[in-house]
């Protein structure tokens, strides 16, 4: 970890840059992917997950015998604490469903919004380094809750053509049946064109390797919406003397721990707690199994000394981490200051790890900047909101001469005439009456 | 406007279709453009307006004079609509505002989401065929509800260097002070990139061409958000023999008039209605100022009878309309089977035109079949929401153990650890005391 104090407001913009990573142009062995995928569909699949992914499969859809296979894999301890997450993540994503509310803007004309699930959701779940059955929860509760009408799981199958059972245990849970073992490219296209077996979906959500980013990026031309640009994962920490260095430094390497182009960044206006989490840093890395990754990230990483938790918050609205860790017991009082951040989490007890699997937040976070202009996956994310409007006699009375007049000045007059016709037909009625 | 009697189901996917329109790519242009903003940036916007709006202007900032000059152009009535416009709007969309819930998922975790406005956002307005001031009122109202600290309005000079005067007076009206002579592909790429007058922005809305359009999606690669994917505007009628033939003509040609690419349909289960319904079309189009891009755009629509309301709606829903006006007196009893559509009008006196100025509703709305996957511009579309998370040592004593279980089981030991090392201290805490 870099070290750095209280440098002048001139390097912050250097300070709070990502670590520039080689802009690798995949866009062309995406399009080639993709137009393979629309000519030779499930075949196209299954040749590309034998290049890309080293296993021939036969068939691409996950069979009951397997869910059930998985099911017995899985330990009760386990399976409980799925559920306790699949729990809190229900109820936290429930209480954002909107009531509707009827607003009558001039006394005749009541307009509304209505929420409407999209009908065809794809997840993508990595499989890579680490089994992130987690995720499953994270896309599959809201889906549901939002009641999309098909929700498309696919993930890349390992070396043996099988998927992690956790993974198949969690989406059976939460009632996910179409699961595919693709990964990769090839899934992203196969949600985003369709095939024999898998459907086309109206949007793609998950999170996943370069390629799957790019082919996610590429797929948004094609008519998909996607629910984020995507990057390595990032954590900032503020903490003063309040804070505990061991945990903080825990925080840290949860982070660093999930690839080595994770960044961590820990900002503090003591330096003491700057030193003492290097210390700990230190001592907890040691004793990791993926030290490998999370020493490589800490390279990455910085620790800045600021003069006050004021310029702390100024320097986090500026980087706009994924994960804020506030560790400090007066965290709440500067919740008002927090401007951009993916997800925030409070004091001593709140690790990122909480938010990550179980206290019912999401996990699925604008990284790299994007938390000025995106917020993370929620309920919101899986559906659309229609406006709705109803206009009465009296309400178009109302408003319909100031739309004359409008359209009239923005010289559409077709836009005029379909209200000058109703009024006419109104005044006629009057006067008859 | 082609005519259809019960087509059978094989042909929806065909009738479905919106008119294919010759894609031109212009990211290579879009790209030639960016580069030149980022080496010259205000001189480069001088010099592309010179030669794209073929106007040279000297100042690309809107001054007050010109902004108190297009007050005295602008009638009293005019005034008087635009703000009854505004004050609807308003209401509709402060109504979107969220309160702030705090669920307690398990004893002792609270989680909640605040929203913050996008600190930075860019207001395209273009100039073309009509001066749409409505556009101005339409982002810009919830822009400020949003709170949003710097909104930047650009909107293409006309041949004499200037801005419509209703566009400025509409932007003075809302507090919108930052008004740039600057359209096209270059005003996407100075709200991209920034320029010594222009401010870089964070997410950018707003209608527009095709080359408005490009740039906008291509900017999406640099870091900004954008509003939605655009296209040409389109309606669907849904009529029966309680709607009045000679209103469904007027909403019609309201959204034929917008250009030769717009898309019309009209859906009903009474032929008779269909029929009287083209007879109007003719006698109305006759007297239309814009008649000939209306006639244009009636070339490409469909006038189809089906056999229920019922299937009416089906097909709509594959359709996925940006506007729906529902023109039949039982609308309201469908309401639930309205599943992809951007805004939807109910009844004979909502015409399409009350939504696009003076409702209240938004009249930035998904076209090109995008209602399946975006919903249109609301307050939603100005803020982030960020997730919060309290734990108390109870909190994490209750979800900590399965915390710990799924980090495992993902591999992920140093998530683990965080969880762990505060559940020993506290147990240490216990059994001391």
């Amino acid at each position: 970890m870099k070290t750095y104090i209280n440098p002048p407001l001139s390097d912050w913009t250097e300070l709070t840059k990502r670590p520039t990573k080689e802009a690798q142009d995949l866009q062309a062995l995406v399009l080639d992917v993709f137009n393979e995928i629309q000519t030779n569909k499930d075949q196209a699949l299954i040749d590309f997950t034998e290049k890309f992914d080293q296993v021939k499969i036969e068939k691409l859809a996950v069979s009951v015998d397997e869910i059930e296979e998985a099911k017995s894999l899985i330990s009760e301890d386990l399976k409980q604490a799925i559920q306790l997450a699949a729990s809190n993540i229900e109820k936290f994503h429930t209480a954002q469903r909107e009531e509707i509310n009827v607003i009558e803007t001039t006394k005749g004309v009541n307009c509304w919004r209505e929420s409407r699930g999209i009908e065809n959701v794809g997840i993508y779940i990595p499989g890579g380094t680490a089994p992130l059955f987690s995720t499953t929860l994270m896309l599959g509760i809201p889906a549901n809750l939002a009641s999309c009408k098909n929700i498309i799981l696919c993930t890349p199958p390992n070396k043996k053509g099988k998927i992690h059972p956790a993974i198949l245990y969690t989406a059976n849970l939460i009632g996910i049946e179409k699961i595919y073992k693709v990964g990769g490219i090839q899934a992203i296209g196969a949600l985003t064109f369709g095939t024999e077996t898998i459907q086309k979906v109206d949007k793609i959500f998950g999170p996943g390797n370069q390629y799957v980013t790019a082919a996610k990026q590429v797929a948004q031309n094609f008519g998909v919406a996607i629910d984020m640009p995507a990057g390595p994962s990032e954590v900032l920490v503020i903490a003063d003397e309040t804070s505990v260095p061991k945990y903080v430094a825990a925080d840290l390497l949860s982070q660093a721990e999930h690839g080595s182009d994770s960044q961590v960044i820990l900002l503090t206006n003591n330096e003491q707690t700057l030193n003492e989490t290097i210390i700990e840093l230190e001592s907890q890395l040691a004793v990791l199994p993926r030290a490998e990754f999370a020493a490589k990230a800490l390279e990455n990483s910085r620790g800045i000394v600021l003069n006050s938790i004021d310029e702390c918050l100024s320097f986090s609205n500026i980087y706009a981490p994924e994960h804020l860790i506030f560790a400090c017991e007066s965290a709440e009082n500067y919740i008002p200051k927090i401007i951009n951040a993916g997800s925030v989490f409070l004091g001593n007890y709140s690790c990122e790890s909480a938010g990550d699997y179980a206290s019912g937040t999401n996990h699925t976070l604008p990284t790299n900047g994007y938390a000025k202009n995106y917020s993370g996956v929620s309920f919101d994310s899986f559906i659309k909101k229609i406006t709705f409007q109803k206009l009465s006699a009296e309400g178009i009375q109302n408003i319909g001469p100031a739309i004359e007049l409008m359209a009239e000045a923005e010289e559409l007059f077709a836009h005029k005439n379909a209200v000058s016709l109703r009024l006419l037909d109104l005044r006629n009625k009057i006067s008859q009456s």
